[in-house]
C-alpha cells in the first residue's frame, strides 16, 4: 500500500519549529545531526506519518541552500511504496525525471530515490522502501 | 488524534499531474470544480491521507496566482485536529498567526483554519475538524 512515510520542512531553527506541532499534542520522538547532510533532524509522528523538520548545520548544504533560495518550507514529500524497483521502472515508462538513477540506502537500511520536481508538478518526492526482511 | 489529512498541490494541469499517482497505482476519487475558489480539485487517497492537485481556472484565483508567483507546487498541508478550537486557543497563547480568525465550514461541513506560514516554519498550514455528529 502506498501511503506519506513523511513531510521534510526546512527551517531555520528546530526550536522554534517544533513548538507548534508540540501545541497540536505531537511529539518529537528523536532529534539527530546527520553528518554527510549537514542537517539537524526533528522526528515527528503524525498518525501513519512523520513530519521531519530540517535545520541546516551549514549554509553549503541542500537545506541551506534551500533556505537560501526559497525560505522557510515544505522540502520534500516522501511516500511509501510497496515495491520501490517496479515503481521507477513504471514511472521511467512515461519519462519520468529521477534526481539520480541509482536507489540509495538511508537511514535504517531504507531504500529511497527523489522523482524531478519538473515530474511531479513541482514537488520533489522522495519513493522510498523498507529494507526487505533478511531471510 | 492528529493525522495528516491532505496535502494540497498545485499544478498547471490536473490529467498530467495525476498520472504519475495513477502510476503508482493510486486512484483518483474524485474530481470537481470549487467555483468560489475558482479551482479544479481531484482527490486521491493515500493512505489514511490524500493527495489533492488543484488546477486553477482562474488566473486571478489564489491557486492561479500561486503559481504565477511560486510555480507549480505544494501549496499547503493539512491536518486533521480533534478539537479545533483547543487547538486555536493553545497557538494563540504564544502569538501563532491566523490567515483569518474566523473558523470556516468547509466541503461536507468540516471546519478549518489556516495558520499563517510565518508561524509555521513557511508552512500555509491548515487544521481542519470533522463536523460534530448531530445529536
Amino acid at each position: 500500500m502506498v501511503t506519506i512515510d513523511h513531510l521534510g520542512i526546512a527551517v531555520k531553527n528546530l526550536a522554534t519549529a517544533k513548538r507548534l506541532y508540540e501545541q497540536l499534542g505531537l511529539k518529537v520522538v528523536s532529534e539527530e545531526t546527520v553528518e554527510h547532510e549537514k542537517v539537524k533532524v526533528a522526528m515527528i509522528p503524525v498518525g501513519e506519518s512523520r513530519v521531519e523538520l530540517l535545520e541546516a548545520t551549514s549554509e553549503d548544504s541542500p537545506v541551506g541552500r534551500f533556505i537560501a533560495k526559497r525560505g522557510e518550507g515544505i522540502h520534500h514529500i516522501a511516500m511509501h511504496v510497496p515495491n520501490l524497483s517496479e515503481a521507477i521502472e513504471e514511472l521511467k515508462k512515461t519519462g519520468t525525471r529521477f534526481i539520480s538513477d541509482e536507489i540509495k540506502v538511508g537511514a535504517g537500511g531504507h531504500l529511497y530515490v527523489f522523482v524531478h520536481p519538473s515530474s511531479a508538478g513541482g514537488v520533489l518526492l522522495e519513493l522510498c522502501q523498507d529494507q526487505p526482511t533478511p531471510a
